[in-house]
């Protein structure tokens, strides 16, 4: 669907600086933009671009304005240019595909589930018996929502996911294709030589407005709740293991893992392949950097990275100074070579 | 279900201290126990809460007997609180849910695959032709059995599993969610600039009592076998590459990578995200640390930690010198400075 | 099925050495290898087994031909014995199963699905509508193909991967169990506390003769597209993550993390679980060592490792000097006592 800015503008907010009534047929990024295109600028390291893209208009966040010369296309000056981007994209592109409302006719929904108003159910997918689906909600093909699991108001949950129970999901939440919510904590108890798996009997409870990637594994608490805070959003391959409590607004990177217990508290981020030590703390605010091994509990505020983790500036001064080695180990003999002439030189 | 603590110790062992008529009706940790709980003490560290605990209730592990004043819970006293516990979960909570013995109207199982008795088949689970599944097996909805796989007794297969063919898997084995036990192993013959496939050809064998945790991939042998040894516990995301050897007991925690080939001991320990590379072997008993790159064979017994792996005790020290270079680098600055005094005022 | 080597060399090419009449009947690895065996020698490393090999024959790389005494198996010598092993596997093993020709009639295939000559449908496998299906390509059982999606000839989905809209996969592309193709980028623009989730429109392509491992996730891009090229070949648990472009006749190994919009170049080698950070590139030809951590662009055929990944010389380098520490506090702590006493001397 083709708009002009200023019907844009109205729709999503802010200045229109140019011409307004420019058709705009779609939206990409500004190095391969087109004319026609909407696109956005929200990074001042970028702000050339606005001088050589051939978009016709630009939704420019108002830190960049005046940053540039400007250049030919309109602009729309909002004060978060990038969430104006996000909310102007759907204008073009319309909705993902949902299955129609309803189950499908090759779906099972047994006798027993709950489908709230609204809710679809795309082929083969399965909904056990006592599972509570809230309306609006899809449940894509394949994907499984075992016996007495609850799930929110218009949640996707996309294909050969596998929700089960007694997990209970809130609204508005997003579970991307593969991923296993619930499946049972790591727990064994040594005895002789034999592992003896320790029943795993808590649940898993997922807040509103969290979004999991695909493949991601959720483990259920062995007693009590692992827990995952209202808008998280979580990436693929993500592991998160029995006991783990996530607060709000947390951003967990790709290939995360988070040990048994371990607590992360409200708007922390965790970058891609980073690893949680179990029974640790993550303060709120902390940033733990990609690839860190985290061993210790992370005051909040506290950015990290490395292994073993340590503030993030002492780390990089330690990696300068392991840079530095073979030139001290240099110096060092250099020392010892002048001080032995020099203390043969004193011994005579 | 409840229980008298009486009535518990008749079931699982131990000696009862205190009033063994209390009425138990579930478990839970010994810092959320409410009256009417049975929880468990099998760390001295946590002794303290023996006093505090609301819990009715409280299996103690004989080594933490005596270790604090008590407090109004009544005792259960075994060898090892802990196992004892996994054992008294199940009176409280029954048994997980499984779906009704025979294939669900809604699975698909060929006329030639072979079920033992009391097999229970979920919706839109898959049991290919020549496929045999031992007695008492579940296999839940949406999961795949390919032709020729053979699955033991008494398995629990998760949604969505996919177990290819040849793979032989033993009895009480447990498949997580989403795991993938057979696929192809990485394996091209480069030629020219392009990469050739080896057909993969091999098998996987999973003996008794291995538990598989959620989007594992264990992969299919070259040619041969990839074996996990009886009693193996594999956490979530890990990666098993082709004709790899695990033995007996040993534990595999989230997403370790183990590449083609190498050869892991019985009772070894792989901490989280550890890496080991192909071809090696890990000894009997041996513990490799949370995201440990191996690059070395680990003989038997011993512990290493790091990238590059090295023993725990050097890893250590070493990481103890890392932190100490800011100082050393100051010291050898020192040093210099004070040996250019003295050489000047030598000359003098 | 049995084939004189004379027959092997017809159908792969290559100089028989010795009775090319030896009955063959299967196909091993040098060392398991029993009397009726075919076999192979590509790494001079293990001439030696040519002598006592039980194999009946073996392939032999041209440049191992003469290491080794011999031994009684007839030899076929080809220029590239691994990939000549390789074609020679098929002989004796068969092809891979795949589904009968045609939709299973439990497989749900969408009226407006386009299904090419030969396209074989597993049962509860899932073709949405307009999802275009090419020629020959195999469906497993229990694959979801979303609405729009666009798969190539002679392709093989296995079981339960999603292959979501609007993703484009070429000819010849192999999909192993429980991958993603196009899942959406982790893409969100923080507003006040909240991350609002920019909508993620763009697509995947992935180009002919591409390898998918198991339970890997390739995400859509957010505008544009996020491409793999012709004949890469993806290990299992890997993560690409949006706008991420790949070159061709790259190898990605298990675990591998690459964030956004990097660009990897032709016939690079990423090794296990490294990572990758966003918006760099790697050049043609270059080698990241397992776990490694990179954070800078690396240029065409270079070597790097290690966190932060450095030139695979330097990191060895630091490794060796890192290792010395212990040593070289020692050798400070004895300069500053034989200064300090010097000095003192001095001072008299």
């Amino acid at each position: 669907m083709n708009w002009t800015l200023d019907e844009v503008a109205k729709r999503i907010g802010g200045t229109v600086v140019g011409d307004g009534s420019v058709e705009l047929t779609g939206v990409s990024g500004i190095r391969e933009a087109q004319p026609g295109h909407l696109t956005f600028l929200s990074n001042p390291k970028y702000a050339r671009y606005l001088e050589t893209t051939r978009a016709s208009a630009v939704i420019v966040d108002a830190s960049c304005e005046g940053m540039a010369a400007g250049g030919p296309a309109a602009r729309l000056v909002t004060g978060n240019a990038y969430a104006s981007f996000a909310r102007a994209v759907r204008l073009f592109t319309g909705e993902e595909f949902r299955p129609p409302v309803g189950a499908h006719p090759a779906a099972h929904v047994a006798p027993g589930a709950m489908l709230g108003h609204g809710v679809a159910v795309g082929p083969h997918a399965i909904v056990m018996d006592g599972a509570r689906i809230g309306e609006g909600t899809v449940v894509h093909g394949g994907a499984y929502i075992a016996p007495g699991a609850v799930i929110g108001r218009d949640c996707v949950i996309y294909p050969n996911v596998t929700v089960k129970s007694p997990s209970v999901i809130g609204d508005r939440v997003i579970v991307h294709a593969g991923s296993v919510i619930g499946c049972d904590g790591f727990g064994f108890a040594r005895e002789g030589g034999e592992q003896v798996k320790v029943p795993q009997v808590g649940n898993v409870v997922i807040e509103d407005d969290v979004e999991v990637g695909a493949n991601v594994c959720i483990a259920r608490a062995t007693l009590g709740t692992t827990r995952v805070g209202r808008g998280t959003k979580i990436d693929n391959l993500v592991q998160i293991a029995h006991n783990v409590v996530i607060g709000e607004g947390s951003i967990i990177v790709a290939q995360v893992g988070i040990c048994g217990s371990a607590e992360i508290g409200d708007h922390v981020v965790l970058a891609g392949q980073a690893g949680i030590a179990g029974h640790l703390t993550i303060g709120d605010g902390a940033v733990v950097g990609a690839q860190a091994g985290v061993t210790k509990s992370v005051p909040p505020g506290e950015r990290v990275s490395g292994y073993p983790a340590r503030r993030h500036a002492l780390s990089k001064r330690l990696n300068a100074c392991i840079q530095a080695l073979p030139d001290l180990l240099r110096r060092v003999r250099e020392v010892e070579r002048r001080l032995a002439a020099s203390e043969k030189e004193g011994k005579c």
